[in-house]
């Protein structure tokens, strides 16, 4: 018998009720219907393209994800190119726009080390550059006759741009600038694309021009041979080493040893520095930039709707065919008799999983409102008009922080509620998790932006308690500040548990809370003094509580406010959406409790209402759980998990996975020969082992 | 040039201050004996031995761990098991006892295939078996002649053994048993050492005979040949591919298709199967084996202190290394000049870290306690005395709850506050994060433990109120009932805050808390007649409000009681533990402080007082923080991490990892070829990028 016998299970069924039927029974339950739920997130137009690229890219082999879990970090990096190179193919091929392109890399869902080229190379070249300079870049990068990354961080130096150290110095004598990496610290780092793949990277350097510095300022900077890809001369360039997750991605370092670039390398739309005399020329007001921070931000926040999408969609179906114990109170039956109940029907498991359903709703609203404030507010901005700018950049910064901090959380608490094979990686949650998790250090590390939200926040109540800030529509800020100095001592009116329903009580709620936090913080500040340093705990929790009002809000004022909403028959669909915003909210609420306690406004009698509430809240939703993350609509392509598989095949989708282990391909394991057999043959010579199987030795004894 | 040329950095130091000065000016600050605290917790024996022992490992190919974060699955195994043969050398070579292999292993630090040979397979034929038993499978696993796993869970069934679908009926005809796979989920599945290298395996099968089920009992089962290794006939095995960690593990699962096994084979020292008559004899009363399960569960909480332990050393020690912004208000000063502020001088990196560094200390106060009581009990159910069992029995499955979800989430919050780099593998944070996770599942889902602990707290309680339980210095939880029912509107009284760092207001407050958290279940059941589903969110609360109150109590008491502390020359040390006795404390107030004031227990000023003393205790703790994580005396060689270097030369040993990177032996990247070189031959082929370099093509512009 040859050792290269593949490892294959019998055909055998899992016990039934099998999880085919299981999820039909859920299905069945849906009080509401689920396509009509996904189109109104995503549009119909949306829904039927994703459907066609899926469609491709199942029959792509670059984009096969079949072997993804099983892979070595240098056939990740090699098959990533193979992804990237084929779909600059396939945009031509299929005539891909870019919303179709970037459904495609959606679907994918993993990145490669050509997606910083596309997601930030190509867009600071569009922002940053001259004329000219878009020929001599931009063009050729949009053709891929160049691969770019950007490199920001360095070893030494994260948040704090202002403190990078690469400098980029000003030769007039050959109209150069000489870019210098003066200590290992300064070495670029995290370099997404950078370690292996790009030919390009727009480099922040400090610039030096007529021995003055002026700090960061980015450059355009070839590193690798257009003719065979080695490192130009003056640079060292390589691959960071395996991380946690994103082992797809090639992040690179690179240090510059006194590397001489043209003056057209500087990335001259906003400053400037004059050919020959040197001269320093300052950027216009910075404030336009703020625009674009909140339209990424608005986009990371969407993201995280799909992070909790796809985690939710996983961990719910499967918790809907997993069975386990018998529920004596209320024991589940199947053809009459008793089965092991699903574990979804386990309040704790609701607990754990159905407000992270809600939060997916929640992020979609807030992502939209956000996406809506960004349109009006650059129309506003093209007319000189600051006004909307302050509040929507303040809590974009908050919201990125605590929308990732809360999709990070709700991955990890999805793959945990899946039991031990949540920590398989065929559950799909795993890499993910590892993915994830850079979304709450990059476009700004989740602690530090709290401290953005903050200040403006203290600002705003400074300004409100000096009579110099009215109520407006798109100041809510003001709005609940103004509210709470009105009556400091609010109470909350609720007297039995559906009073928690009303979204009015609740706005309240989450307003005053917010506002009583920051006149807190004012005050230990502002009248005892405190140190900012010592106050940054307290700091972090009112940029929180600002911003679960913001989500909490823009939940309950969306579904109001959506005409599309209204019509009789999408009225269950938004009896159900309605369900929603009040679990997160007040699920949110209890998570927060000590903050409605602690200014007397919620009392203890009102507390045990309020967990009643949520409790009653879990069973109303409980049934449409399966139709709830049906509705999100991700193709099993997308996700890739053997648990959550829209047919319900959970173990038959485990054992397939398992037979394709490269272990499991051979019979031998590589290492017997000189590890195991010669332990073994020791009892073999001793002759007490000396027969196979038990039964013979057992006979000799 | 050739391809393989492997990069190196440039001979550079970081910019200065250098971590090595910085850490020696951390360690300048500390105001205790580190040694001596290392001694008080280790014992300078264990200390001994683990240096010498470390240094043999440090010269053992087997052990060397520089590969370690850049092998591929079957490298891992590979490697694995060279680690697995090359020990039972080492261990008769050095005449190393069952303490040294265990110290061996610890510093490891990473499960193989043959780690559930001797933590499941050996101690299971240890307690279950015969005598004859003993002679013919604990022998020769003790020599290494079979190699054992431990097969219970499988694909359908975890926490419910009692649902194990897996068959063993007894053949009368032939004196044997018939182990069978009925269904797919019926697999073995996550068996440690079984996918690969197991020779043998205890098998939880339903014990059937005479067409009766007595439900799962153990067998032990040879599964591979001892010649070949192959699979033996009528058994399917394999691996069951990628985890999200623990893949040096060969985690396998197994099928039996009507596979017969001798009667010897069946264990046998508590119930029996007579030969022949095939007649089931019940085994004796259970309460025994509750015994090793609190040994089990101390020993977990006791391994749980050294995982906090590792990732706070790390964090910690690059805390104080690594600078980020300057703090305006208080800038720090190095040779008179301003540098960037260390960031565990701001106060939000403090209260990440802190309260983890005094978990730390607290988990091993409890640890030791549940040993002592462990003790104790044994020699009191020697003599028929099953007092303590219940109480201690009870906590140890909710302190293994709570000290392994406080583990784990401490490693992640370690992670993240090493801002990118946590992210890095060098971390020596990742990894460990991935492999230390099944904590949270095996010995008991930690959610269904709580339950364990909650129900007898509400059993507890209803004797209390029956007049049934009478306070003992060994049942706390009859003591804290009985104060709280004596004064159920009891409040804190504190008046300032310092009276928080009061020890007897402390253990008052965390008693009255947990009592009326459990009295309020008590109600909801016994008299609303709500279900124990319904209430499975409380439930889980009052099992964690109970572990809060005994860890917390255990590090108080245990400081107190330590006649060794109490020596002049120990001041310092028992000083800073009292210290930090009070920060885990009141840093676990803080943080369930819902639950102090829901009750009216704590007032809103007392809030803020609670608040005000936590940041002064954790700036009070600062100075000696390198010093605390020093006293955990982890070599470097145990913790594997660029930034947790004793000596601080973070930057230098990030650079060094990332050159071994195997991306980087070649200056091309595998892929160059296929996928990028045709993309941009184009642009040369267009004429725009013929040359190399950006300077030739700017000057043809």
């Amino acid at each position: 018998m040859s050792n290269n016998i593949p490892t294959r299970f019998p055909d055998l069924a899992p016990k039934g009720p099998s999880g085919e039927l299981l999820l039909a029974a859920e299905r069945a339950k849906t009080s509401f219907d689920v396509k009509d739920l996904s189109r109104f997130m995503y549009t119909k137009k949306w829904l039927d393209k994703m459907t066609q690229i899926t469609e491709v890219l199942e029959s792509e082999p670059a984009f096969d994800k079949t072997n993804r879990y099983y892979q070595s970090r240098e056939e990740k990096i090699s098959t990533s190119l193979w992804k990237d190179r084929r779909l600059t193919e396939l945009v031509k091929e299929q005539k891909w726009s870019e919303t179709e392109t970037q459904i495609a890399n959606f679907l994918f869902d993993q990145s490669t080390p050509f997606t910083l080229h596309y997601n930030m190379f190509i867009p600071t070249l569009r922002t940053q550059t001259t004329d000219e300079q878009k020929k001599l870049f931009l063009e050729p990068a949009l053709k891929h006759h160049i691969i770019g990354c950007y490199a920001q961080t360095e070893l030494g130096h994260g948040s704090n741009v202002q403190g990078l150290e690469t400098t980029a110095t000003y030769i007039p004598e050959t109209n150069e600038f000489e870019i210098h990496s003066p200590t290992l610290t300064s070495s670029k780092w995290w370099i997404g694309g950078l370690g292996k793949a790009a030919t390009h990277a727009i480099v922040m350097a400090r610039l030096i021009t007529n021995g003055k510095d002026f700090g960061p300022h980015p450059f355009c900077v070839q590193i690798r041979s257009l003719q065979d890809h080695r490192p130009l001369k003056g640079i060292t360039v390589g691959d960071i080493g395996p991380k946690f997750g994103f082992n797809t991605v090639d992040n690179g370092f690179i240090m510059f040893e006194h590397y001489r670039i043209p003056h057209v390398a500087f990335l001259a739309k906003y400053s400037k520095v004059k050919a020959g005399s040197g001269e320093y020329v300052k950027p216009p007001n910075a404030k336009l930039s703020y625009g674009t921070m909140v339209f990424v931000r608005a986009n990371i926040v969407m993201g995280s709707r799909f992070a909790l999408a796809k985690a939710t969609t996983i961990a719910i179906r499967y918790s809907a065919v997993r069975q386990q114990f018998v529920d004596a109170a209320n024991p589940r039956k199947w053809d009459n008799k008793i089965i092991e109940t699903p574990v979804i029907d386990y309040t704790m498991q609701q607990y754990r999983l159905l407000p992270a359903v809600a939060a997916t709703y929640a992020f979609f609203f807030t992502g939209r409102e956000m996406l809506r404030l960004y349109d009006l507010n650059q129309e506003a901005m093209k007319n000189g008009n600051f006004d909307l700018l302050a509040d929507l950049h303040a809590s974009s910064s908050g919201l990125k922080s605590l929308t990732t901090t809360m999709a990070i959380s709700s991955i990890e608490d999805c793959r945990r509620a899946c039991g031990g094979h949540g920590y398989s990686n065929f559950s799909g949650l795993g890499q993910f998790y590892q993915d994830y998790l850079p979304n709450v250090t990059w476009e700004g590390d989740n602690y530090i932006l709290t401290q953005q939200t903050s200040r403006y926040l203290l600002k705003t109540f400074r300004n409100v308690v000096a009579g110099k800030a009215v109520p407006s529509e798109y100041n809510q800020t003001i709005t609940y500040l103004t509210q709470y100095l009105e009556n400091p001592k609010a109470k909350c009116p609720a007297t039995k548990p559906a009073d928690f329903l009303n979204p009015e009580l609740i706005l309240s709620a989450f307003g005053f809370r917010a506002a009583y936090g920051i006149a807190q913080v004012a005050e230990q500040i502002d009248r005892h003094g405190r140190t900012w340093n010592s106050m940054l705990v307290e700091i972090a929790r009112i940029s929180k509580a600002h911003c679960q009002f913001v989500l909490v809000r823009n939940f309950i004022i969306g579904l109001q406010a959506d005409a599309s909403l209204s019509t009789p028959e999408r009225r269950p669909i938004s009896n159900v959406l309605k369900t929603l915003s009040a679990l997160f909210a007040l699920y949110t609420m209890e998570q927060e409790l000590a903050e409605f306690l602690l200014p007397g406004y919620l009392s203890s009698e009102q507390t045990a209402m309020l967990k009643a509430q949520v409790i009653s809240l879990l069973d109303e939703i409980r049934p449409n759980a399966v139709g709830l993350v049906d509705a999100f609509a991700l193709p099993d392509y997308f996700l890739h998990s053997a648990l959550g598989k829209y047919d319900g095949k959970v173990y038959e989708a485990m054992t397939q996975m398992a037979e394709r282990e490269p272990l499991n391909h051979t019979q031998v394991v590589q290492g017997y020969e000189e590890c195991i057999k010669p332990l073994i043959s020791q009892g073999q010579a001793e002759g007490r082992w000396r027969q196979d199987g038990l039964l013979q030795v057992a006979s000799k004894l």
